[in-house]
């Protein structure tokens, strides 16, 4: 097979650079172009050394670079940049692949409220999809367009999937997802709240009054469940990791949900999957045990009066943003999900 | 006033080297004795260099000395060593603070189905007073056993405690505890699973089937709202930060609850206690702002459908455990509560 | 006594915070403003919720404020800061000690290579006292303008004064100082290098080239040896810790030097010393030893063929800046040196 | 080729869930058995998470199991179990990588002074090979049994190969290593050292008067430089990341040594060598920059007065024990070093 030439737009972020660790060992990947503003001309390796040796690529002006050359690109960039790009390289036949926001919210009034941009291209939104491939495999694998999905919504969407499609949840209590973020989540910028001496030894919970991956999950779990009264609380934390995400999910279920042997009936919904691990009942899922890899556990805890907590952990640069993107480009080519994405967890 | 004599049984723990650090300034406490099986013989700024030229004391053995000498005895030992102790010291009037469960649970059935211990002093339990002093300081003043409560426990009970007073939260919907410790809270104790590259870059929940400190927030959350019919989900989690812990709860109101300013109403709870903070509306604890010190800070969120977040945080070690039980000694020798407990906390 | 009045210029970083944490209680100061240039108007407690119900100040715009009602002003500023504004300080009788590096050397020509400044008021700087307690304490307590040590000198300095003062150092070798730093030593600044993502779990030397703490600590080994010949070798390195450094110096003593005692010696030079602590031989100072105190410790290792090894710890916010600060103002108000300084350690 | 059948003496500790991690993907390996004495009976991927889905093995007990079946044999064990079973295997003609220190110090009395133990197969011992590749590629190629370098040593040994065999240092001055290393070096001991709440927030020195690698490393270095004038003063630190090493090189170069531009003297000599990359002048070297990966990284900084620094990082598990035994069994068994070593460093 020929290989894939690759763009990205963005490189000096941590999504960039996981893309970089990700696609330079690709077996069928040829890293064509990465871009950015502000560091054009620099060697990516002086900027990364982890990289070097290993990508010998030059940042390149996003203004002077010609992306359509390129047989899909990646958008590791602030939100609003994909949809200011998209129209030329579909146009020209390429594959875009967003990792942020631009792609992922189908009603444009929700997504201009949250992110307070105006959305420039909403035909493409239309066909875009959502790039969670153990939801969407088969409409992954035609699309053009991909919004990938956030951190938080795949673990709170693949966390509770086998239930919203059985439609095993009481709606009439808010799912309650209690998610937890390493620091890399916040992005490469700098910030004092995101300092090691802010962020180290210390917890907190934020963005409690409304977080931009509320409406998000709220979304699809509205799509999953075809059920329009479901609610969500959505509390998200930061916590003193560099990567790593558990999101623990308090859900009620009805009648016919509290029937059910969950942990079977995960087991099987997952069974093939290859990045998605139900663990045994009584676990209790690391976020280090994903550390690196593009898997995700889960593990799935009865409670008392029909409440069931279930705990996902994943790697939120990997699963939660990077990795999934390069398992969704697997799929938009026709390859094996995981080829290129077999590196193992970190541990410890 | 004459000094009090202070005692410690068990003092190469955490807990007890952070009662070390708060009473060795305390101006009315005069540091009598302190033991160790494992380390007799030693002084104790061996152990805590932290302490040398503060605390000169060496640990005696436990077998020899005599604790009532002591005006107050703490027991910062193992669940079941401070029962097997009170009898003799209760007899010779001396006042006894244990910080473990010893005297924590009134139900025994409950205290040996969690701790597996037989309760050898069910007598002396009976008088014991649970001591959380914003909730029972008039019980506390007055006692002589005190079951110093546990660190969940303080964080779910405050943050709930004018919701249960008024009798504001709806019965019917389980109220869910989302909680956070950093390392600390499992003890100075050899284990693998608490070693630095275990615990550290790395986020889990843990005892999701069933912590201990469930029962003793339960008893408490039944005696302050005085139903039966109050439920708990309680998920503990194991944060990498060495003291800290924030505390999640996820509460539904009733009608007469969603009617209220919660905001004031804490506000106006919590008014005259010196220990108790509750934020600005917005506001975002964070565990760095009490890191040290014996303040418990707390922030109200109003939810959707009548739903409200409750975010508490405090200092494990102190406010959690030893110095809640300083607190807990002014009270009980007619000092200001905060007598030796103004230190303020290390940020960052 | 009457309260000293307290001014603060730049209070929003870390040694602003921490002069904060420990004037705030302090027995014989009032705070009477704090500035910032870019805060003005926010409450203190609102940047720094650990202050809540201790500091009720609100920042203050340098432009308008009036120092020269202080009775000591503290600059904790960028360099360039305290030189522009202590001649109307110093004319109207108000005490300067400022913990950044105007007035540390006394070489300007030194001072504007490294610092890339011109020096605006070199006849200030004359009279201006390194304030370094345990070697300068009549100076300190006799001087108007303190030029407070950097945090690296000091470890340098008080872990060699022993052996400079008895003049036992073969200076035919360089002095080997491999010295490392908490994170928060580089200041609260929004700078990628130092967001958690990019300090935790990393370990890197830095300025090896050259760091501005060198001519500092050059300058006083000539002073305090008297001799030209002495010669440095500075590495400092970033540690994943929030506070804390330590510093190990390895040196070559002279015949004279090779026939001491030095656990003796240092002993006794540091026997009246407050706030040094010399460890028993063989003893490892630990960082943690000393979290949030003035406390610096030290332990001396004998080594092969005339060298010895000294490692030396503090807290690089404390002892390091704004605790020594505060140990030379109660020096320069005739304050016994541990006034308000007597909290202990944080440990764990 | 055929794979090659491995077989791994306790697996429970770091070095040894690093094998599995390295040899688990490796395209010419077989992992055919893997002991414990404490776990035998329990799946691999139980202990370790992170190789559910990769490693199906069950633990073996040491004591029934054959290991002469295997083509090689690594032990990850404690310092005298290699020498105790390796008689048996190189008498059946199997490979053996010992990661303690059982092969790596050719002189008896040496060993037994340090590791306490009488050496019972010098005979062996005498042809056993010191595995650094980079230093002795042929003898690693045709050696039986390899004594896998400690972590400590690779990183002195490498940094100063290239003067050392140029016969560049005045050896009238000791060379100084000062070395920091992550907490994963202790090993997965249940130790209170250790623990997440002594070992994080805090920086130590450590074994200041003596470690067991300071024999080692002088060993070698009189070997390499033929010289045994040479002299060493090694001061180990613990810092509190997982992973991790860092050592510091202070080193007194001869008249012809300071004639050289050691720049570009280490980069041609490491030109060729895959895992050993000599950073640009002025670069600073990062341990995150080879976190996971078999790379080692220095940078060069001449100094005063005929000095140079060089600073070296590693992974400690990985260059610095798994992944070089990984590379020695590569070349043992005549495969390019980096077979399956071609792993990216995971950075953040």
């Amino acid at each position: 097979m020929e290989k894939i030439k690759v763009g990205i737009v963005g490189g000096t972020g941590y999504t960039g650079v996981e893309l970089l660790r990700l696609l330079a060992p690709h077996p069928y990947v040829k890293l064509q172009v990465i871009t950015s503003r502000g560091e054009a001309g620099l060697p990516v390796s002086d900027m990364f050394p982890s990289l070097r040796g290993v990508v010998d690529l030059v940042f390149s002006d996003p203004a002077t670079v010609d992306l359509t050359q390129c047989d899909v690109v990646f958008f590791a960039t602030p939100h609003g940049v994909a949809m200011s790009q998209a129209p030329v390289l579909v146009a020209a036949g390429v594959k875009v692949i967003d990792l942020a926001a631009d792609f992922r919210l189908q009603d444009v009034a929700v997504f201009e409220k949250w992110y307070k941009l105006p959305h420039s291209c909403t035909d493409i939104l239309k066909q875009a999809v959502y790039g969670l491939p153990e939801l969407y495999a088969d409409n992954v694998a035609s699309a053009q367009v991909i919004g990938n999905p956030g951190c938080y919504p795949t673990t709170v969407l693949l966390g509770l999937a086998p239930l919203l499609e059985n439609d095993w949840i009481d709606y009439s209590v808010p799912i309650i997802a209690d998610a937890k973020s390493g620091v890399s989540g916040a992005g490469r910028k700098a910030e004092v709240s995101t300092l090691f001496s802010e962020a180290s030894d210390n917890l907190k919970a934020y963005s409690v009054a409304g977080h931009r991956h509320q409406p998000e999950i709220l979304a699809q779990l509205k799509k999953l469940s075809g059920n329009e009264a479901v609610n969500l609380i959505f509390v998200p934390h930061l916590v003193p990791m560099i990567r790593g995400m558990l999101t623990t999910l308090h859900v009620k279920l009805n009648a016919e949900g509290q029937q059910q042997s969950l942990q079977q009936v995960y087991e099987q919904r997952y069974h093939k999957e290859l990045f998605v691990d139900v663990m045994p009942a009584g676990a209790l899922p690391e976020t280090r045990s994903v550390r690196g890899s593009n898997c995700l556990r889960m593990a799935i805890y009865p409670q008392t009066e029909g409440y069931v907590t279930i705990v996902v952990v994943q790697d939120n640069l990997v699963k939660g943003a990077s990795g999934q993107a390069v398992q969704n480009m697997n799929l938009m080519f026709g390859l094996e999900a995981d080829t290129g994405l077999q590196v193992l967890p970190l541990l410890p």
